[in-house]
């Protein structure tokens, strides 16, 4: 189809932007966990990331299936609370999606037009 | 309900990430044409971002319809082309997004554990 641009098929594609963390909601909940190692309470996290009750426990249930995050039960004053932290994979493979999104800033940082498409536009 | 945290509150909701700009795709497709200010040839991004046809197309739609992108229509060596660029709004609300993708790749290079529950397991 195109020619000669072979070697920058696929630039743009960022495979490495691994969906399950890429979303916008679970992107501020895993980012809050890794800023936290010793892990967040239910209601903390809740609040740092502005989400509804259900919302926070539906993205945690992604995340765990995921293997990205763990969930305990445990108790605070007496009170039933939750504490989520990431999981060793979690923190492995959140480093691995910055990087990718490290890239994604380099890229836009730095505009090259090796393509000029000089065409006939009618306009 | 969590006490003193206030200032805090919403610190990862990255209200900044605009789900137009974020979706994995859309991110591609717009950091390429970011780069190509002179605006990029259907398949030539099509490559460059490793989608089909029919997802180009659509992502495509959509950032239009958001005034993000424009597409033009034309010729080159008397086939019929479409090209795509950035418009001068879409550049502006992608350097946003950027600054937001930036602050998360900061956040997530600092650990701080200012909240640590000194919790009760049950395990």
């Amino acid at each position: 189809m195109t020619k000669g641009k072979k070697s920058n098929s696929g630039r743009y594609a960022y495979e490495g932007l691994d969906r399950v963390i890429h979303e916008k909601a679970r992107l501020g909940i895993i980012t809050s966990l890794s800023t936290h190692p010793e892990g967040l309470l239910f209601n903390d996290l809740k609040e740092l990331c502005t989400l509804t009750d259900g919302n926070l426990s539906r993205h945690l249930q992604i995340l765990t299936e995921a293997g990205l995050v763990e969930v305990w039960k445990g108790f605070k004053n007496n009170r039933p609370q939750t504490l989520c932290r990431l999981t060793t994979e979690g923190k492995r493979r959140f480093l691995d999606y910055v990087a990718v999104l490290e890239s994604v800033v380099a890229d836009a940082m730095t505009p090259v037009a090796e393509t000029s498409p000089k065409l006939g536009l009618s306009t």
